[in-house]
């Protein structure tokens, strides 16, 4: 049901003030633009570690969903887990299938394709995004 | 510093129990057999999400470094991510003059191969695993 590792997401208080860590960490060329995604109340920016992505969010907005995240843990820390699916609408009625509730609706992501999360406490306690492939270059 | 990311921890109560639903995700051949690391008190078992691996890990015996983990998360969760360096000690030196301190001395992990913790509180709150790239077929 799920592909490759697309990313791991992983909060921090402010994305600009980690890139400099991130680039020591895998070096200035890794290291993505960061940009604002609105309607998901993230700021964000991608590094790559070869094979896949860090994703770093950081909150964008009063009502952004990762404040709470950031209460619990104020220093950041990893968030989710997103893996590739072919078909995000398909794939959220496999997993209803086996008991696993979707966290609202499919909706574009980082990449501009559609993402949807899973409800942790059916998962593991794992947050996981399923996402449809990005098309080349994200 | 920080080379492809070899694994994502996870961890559960029971990797026994949590076997059926990662087999329901990826698939039954992506499913390795469970064993027991007794040095690092966990239990182990790897999962191909073809990319990179799941690691999922459980308490094993009375000492597992994992307890803590599971009381504060009882339902399981991510544990830590392990990036491949070509040399831990050498990597230890490099996180040292960055002012990140490791978490207990380099010893064989789960692939057999040299691996070290980084301490989450100089990492933004994430666990990071340093690990030399184990041999073919780990």
């Amino acid at each position: 049901m799920l592909g490759r590792l697309n990313h791991v997401g992983v909060a921090v208080p402010s994305v600009d003030a980690a890139l400099g860590r991130y680039r020591a960490l895998f070096g200035t060329d890794a290291v993505g633009a960061p940009f604002d995604l609105e309607p998901q109340g993230v700021r964000v920016c991608f590094v790559s570690a070869g094979n896949t992505e860090i994703e770093l969010i950081a909150p964008l907005g009063a009502d952004s969903p990762l404040r709470g995240f950031l209460e619990r843990n104020p220093a950041g820390g990893q968030h989710h887990v997103a893996y590739e699916v072919p078909d995000v609408e398909a794939a959220r009625d496999a997993f209803a299938g086996l008991g696993v509730r979707a966290l609202g609706e499919p909706r574009p992501g980082a990449h501009g394709s559609l993402v949807l999360f899973l409800h942790p406490k059916d998962m593991g306690g794992v947050l996981v995004e399923l996402m449809e492939p990005p098309a080349a270059g994200h």
